[in-house]
C-alpha cells in the first residue's frame, strides 16, 4: 500500500491529518512540486487520475479522492470513529462535510486557481487538457466563501464541533478550508467569533499542530 | 420524518432510486415549482438551506446533501448495501461516486445553470444572493461532460457496473447525471458502447423505470 500525497496541499491534508487522528501509518510519498505542473512528472506519467491524495492498495488498484480514502481507512478502523457511529451521526457528519467542501473549500480553490498567474490554463485539478482562467469566479469565490464564513459560525455558535459533540471529518474538511483561505489572505473574518473559538480549538490537536 | 423533495431535478432523484432500492418508504413532499423561485415560497422560507432533498428528522433537525441523506438509510438499513459492505468496497464505491458528482454532475450542472435563461442570477442553488450566470462555464461544461464520459466508458468496459461487481450509488449518481444530460441533448455519445450497455441495463431497474 501506497498513498500518493502533497501535504502541504488541502486535500491531501485531510488525508494526514485523518490517519493521525487514527494513529494510521502507511507509506507514502510526496508527488508535489512547486510551480508547473505542481506534480512529479513521473506520476502524472503513470497515474491517469492526475490529483493527490492517492491511494494504491496491494493489489495494484487504486482509491482517489480524499474522502474515499478516508472512508476506507473508517472502515478498517471504526474506532475513534471519525464518520459517526450511529445512522444519525453519520449523516450529520457527512452532510456537514460536504457543505464545507462545496461551500468553502470548492470557493476558495476558485479564488485561489482563477486568480493566480502560476494556475493559467490549469483551473481545474486532474485535467490534461487546457481549462483557461474565468475571472468571474475570482470575486464569486469569495463571496461564496464569507457566505460559508458566517453559516458555520452560526452552526458554532451551537455545537461544540462542526457536526456535533464529536470532532470528525467535517472539522477536518472545514480546518483545511481555513487554513488555505488564509495562505490566501481570506481567514475567519473578525466577527464570527464562534467559528474563532472552534478553530483555536481544534488547531491544538497533535494531527493538526503535528 | 419527512423529506422534502423534487423528484425530477437530479439531486433529489439519486435519493428516490435509493430508497426505492432499499425497499423504505418514508412521508415525503414535492416542494418543486417550474420556474422562479424553483422552489416553493413557503419551503424558502422556512428552510434557510435553500435545496432539496433535505431530510428532516423526528427530532426536528435535518440532513441536508443527497449523499448525507442515503448514508443515513445505508447505516440504518444495511441491505442490500449499496455503499459497500468491507474497506475495499466502500472506498472505491465512494471514490466513482465522487468522480461522477464532481466530473459529470457539476459539469452538466454548470452548463445547465449557465446557459438557460431562466436560471439568470441563479448561477448556482441554494444562495439567496444574485449569483450571476458565468457564459463561460457553458463551454467548460460541456468539454468536462464529454471527459467524464470518456472516463466512464472506460471504466465501464472492465466493469459490470461503475465501482465494479455490485449496483451501487455511483450507478445512481452517473445515471441521474446522464438523463439529466440527455434533457440538454447532451446524452451518451455514440462511441461510449460500453457506458451505453451499461445505461440499457441499469435504466431497467423497477427504481430507475419505475
Amino acid at each position: 500500500m501506497k498513498l500518493f500525497t502533497w501535504e502541504t496541499a488541502p486535500n491531501p491534508r485531510r488525508v494526514k491529518i485523518f490517519l493521525d487522528e487514527k494513529g494510521v501509518k502507511i507509506p507514502s510519498e510526496d508527488v508535489g512540486v512547486t510551480g508547473k505542473p505542481f506534480l512529479k512528472t513521473e506520476f502524472l506519467e503513470n497515474h491517469g487520475h492526475r490529483r493527490v491524495p492517492l491511494l494504491r492498495l496491494d493489489d495494484g488498484s487504486y482509491i482517489a479522492e480524499a474522502m474515499a480514502i478516508c472512508r476506507y481507512f473508517e472502515t478498517l478502523y471504526p474506532d475513534p470513529p471519525l464518520m459517526g457511529s450511529d445512522a444519525r451521526q453519520a449523516g450529520k457528519i457527512d452532510m456537514w462535510e460536504r457543505l464545507a467542501e462545496w461551500e468553502g473549500l470548492q470557493a476558495i480553490s476558485e479564488f485561489y486557481r482563477n486568480s493566480k498567474g502560476s494556475f493559467s490554463g490549469r483551473a481545474l485539478p486532474g485535467y490534461a487538457q487546457t481549462l483557461e482562467q474565468i475571472p468571474e469566479l475570482v470575486e464569486r469565490g469569495e463571496a461564496r466563501l464569507n457566505l460559508f464564513y458566517a453559516k458555520f459560525d452560526t452552526q458554532l455558535a451551537k455545537h461544540k464541533y462542526v457536526a456535533g459533540k464529536s470532532f470528525s471529518v467535517a472539522d477536518i474538511t472545514t480546518l483545511c478550508t481555513i487554513d488555505f483561505a488564509s495562505f490566501s489572505k481570506l481567514g475567519i473574518p473578525g466577527n464570527c467569533e464562534n467559528l474563532q473559538r472552534w478553530y483555536e480549538l481544534v488547531s491544538k490537536r497533535p494531527s493538526v499542530s503535528g
